[in-house]
């Protein structure tokens, strides 16, 4: 297939990623922590929780005691006392002792089991029948099981889940250091583009780009800022881009995939200050029509103007960025997941390339079936079918009806 | 093992659900659409695109004026004209004629087909030279081709995704109808319970529900509110579910894992207006000590203390009551997707109850490996160290070494 200009490949794509700096931090509070990517090491500072906690309501014992307890054989000890919840045990106990205690509560000294209600029965008030030999550390958590003391439990990099959330909070950190979200600018050009409260006359089509570029990039932990629509024309487009350039941290401009509207994207790109075509071209269908670009520090893509394309682009390219910025630690500890499936039909693919299909998954019996999505790579329709994305590699030729392919999730 | 109190099918507990009522709608700005739950069917009111749109750079024909064009017997046509971006063309095209177009022009009537432009020569300012046959609406989305007028293109209680929002720009919806989304009350019991900045003196701990339920309530897609901590006392439990009630349209109340605290918490809820215990316990693990209570049309969780058990209860049950409430479509058209793994060792499960295993996924040669996290129940870090959940149904005794799962993602 001819070629109109030279194609950038993947690898060289993203190495040019490191050239560009990772946002600064700022210190949040634990209730805003949520989805954010956190740019300090958590290690506690003393072991977690720092006492032994019963699991189970029931009575605090020394686990040998209770050794060769049965229904024929019980074991008798003498209930010194009650634990409340919330405070530390009056006194320790031996081993022919126990305190009731509850779910959450600390054990006293010289205990390392709980032993469950239902296996007690009281004999009178100073003393219980145990019928069941138990573990020791049955039913406690004990000091320092959780986390120990000076251990990384939460590396820098690491989006924060609810669960990071819960041991943040754990450990007292009212306040943590997170990177800061990047500001991504979005610009759709297009002579033919009309904001979508206008009624499009014949040959003009509704923005849609800014709206599913703003989405995708706000998904993927940005802050997005839009520029509207700048029609095809150099200077205009300089003018966006230079407003951008002083607000934003990354700028997406769409639009422009006919030759002649590109060469007005590089024009725009080529006059910023510092300015440099990183890439121009990749070997991604649908989305070959990508440029990066960069002015000073700030990375500025020139995306497909067909929406799929750029959505595509987004997906397997953009957001990969955004997230490196964003300070997410991207040297593939945490792979995206696929999920493995099995493909309905075969699928021809060009060699040299990676080709994205857009898939269905369709639950049955052994997982999942792959069902491409039909229809040409414009329509959006086709977005809304999907569950997510195929990638048949550049040296492959195509895939065969039946094979195994792990399906991208869209996020 | 003995039960201190009777559990609740998971199919009764659902069936539940239908009691409460779905939130009212309100109007959003398209730009606010991203992720909420949209309360319409959208069907566009004429065929989308409006016109006969070139995917490619090059000349809009009539696709059988090519047939049988090779280079030995190149086809000539007429180049009548040049389609500006965003104008109607001025004039239709005969079978002979053709007009340059560039990528997302409108074509021409009479022109069913565009051939790029690298199979074009220019032989004088008015002739072009053709050399290969082109299919009919080859490089043409065909006016309609993405959405017929009148179909439902995107079905009430579906969220929105950035394919779903560029659709709505696609059709000039700038605002558009959406349930509102609901308030989430969060309040943390418990005598040994201390706020995050609080130093914990023995046999305290610090809040972490409140953060952990916030955290999945927001993804969940609600608006939280945090009560704070309440101590383990009915009139003060009382008092904020009060205040709650008010002000929110679901509440959780974490804690009081004991049996003493678990009547706190149902004292607190039973004396609330019309108030009504739907279910007090489920055949769940972990997450058995589990409540639904409602105060009139209100839905209020007991959740249990154990901040894992809250979380995976949460996860399973509550985050569907949530997204219900939302107005998302839980019929069950789009189920959650379990990615297929191998287990890696064999697991034990109880008969009558469903198990939830942290699970993580190693990728391998086949897809992935799912590797249940050992460790107790109630330690937050395995769930830092999980990336999702095994369910084991009552009716399994367990799963053997080397079987199919499927991984239920962490959202």
């Amino acid at each position: 297939m001819p070629e109109f200009f030279q194609v950038t490949p993947l690898e060289t794509l993203f190495a040019y990623m490191t050239r560009f700096a990772v946002m600064d931090t700022e210190k949040i509070p634990l209730p805003s922590a949520n989805g954010r990517i956190i740019a300090e090491n958590v290690a506690p500072a003393g072991d977690y929780p720092d006492f032994n906690r019963a699991t189970m309501d029931g009575y605090a014992v020394k686990a040998e005691a209770t050794f060769g307890a049965s229904e024929a054989n019980p074991v008798y000890l003498t209930l010194t006392g009650n634990i409340a919840m919330g405070d530390a045990p009056t006194a320790a106990i031996g081993p022919e002792e126990t305190m009731a205690i509850s779910t959450g509560g600390m054990l006293p000294k010289g205990a390392n089991g709980v032993v469950m209600r239902e296996y007690v029965t009281h004999i009178d008030d100073t003393t219980i029948e145990i019928v069941r030999s138990l573990a020791p550390w049955a039913n406690v958590i004990a000091a320092g099981e959780d986390m120990k003391a000076g251990e990384t439990i939460i590396a820098a990099g690491t989006r924060l889940r609810p669960q990071e959330s819960g041991t943040l909070a754990a450990l007292g950190r009212k306040q943590i250091t997170a990177y800061k979200q990047p500001g991504i600018g979005i610009i759709s050009t297009g002579d033919e583009i009309l904001p979508i409260e206008a009624e499009p006359g014949p040959g003009q089509i509704r923005d849609i780009n800014t709206y599913t570029l703003s989405a995708m990039a706000e998904n993927g932990g940005g802050i997005v800022r839009s520029y509207g629509i700048i029609p095809d024309d150099a200077e205009q487009l300089k003018a966006a881009c230079h407003q951008a350039l002083a607000e934003v941290d990354m700028l997406l401009i769409s639009g422009g995939s006919s030759v002649g509207t590109r060469d007005i994207t590089i024009e725009a790109i080529s006059a910023l200050p510092d300015a440099e075509i990183l890439v121009h071209g990749i070997p991604l269908s649908p989305g070959k029509p990508t440029i990066l670009a960069r002015s000073g520090a700030m990375p500025i893509w020139g995306l497909p103007g067909q929406v799929t394309s750029a959505m595509i682009v987004f997906d397997r390219v953009v957001r990969r960025f955004i997230e490196y910025l964003a300070g997410l630690d991207v040297t593939g500890k945490n792979p995206e997941i696929r999920v493995p499936a099995r493909l309905t039909r075969n699928l021809n693919s060009t060699p040299g390339r990676t080709d994205y299909i857009r898939t269905r998954l369709i639950p049955n019996d052994n997982g999942y079936a792959a069902e491409p999505i039909l229809g040409k790579s414009g329509l959006i329709q086709t977005m809304i079918k999907a569950d997510g994305l195929i990638e048949i590699d550049m040296h492959t030729e195509g895939l065969e009806k039946g094979s195994q392919v792990g399906v991208i999730l869209f996020k």
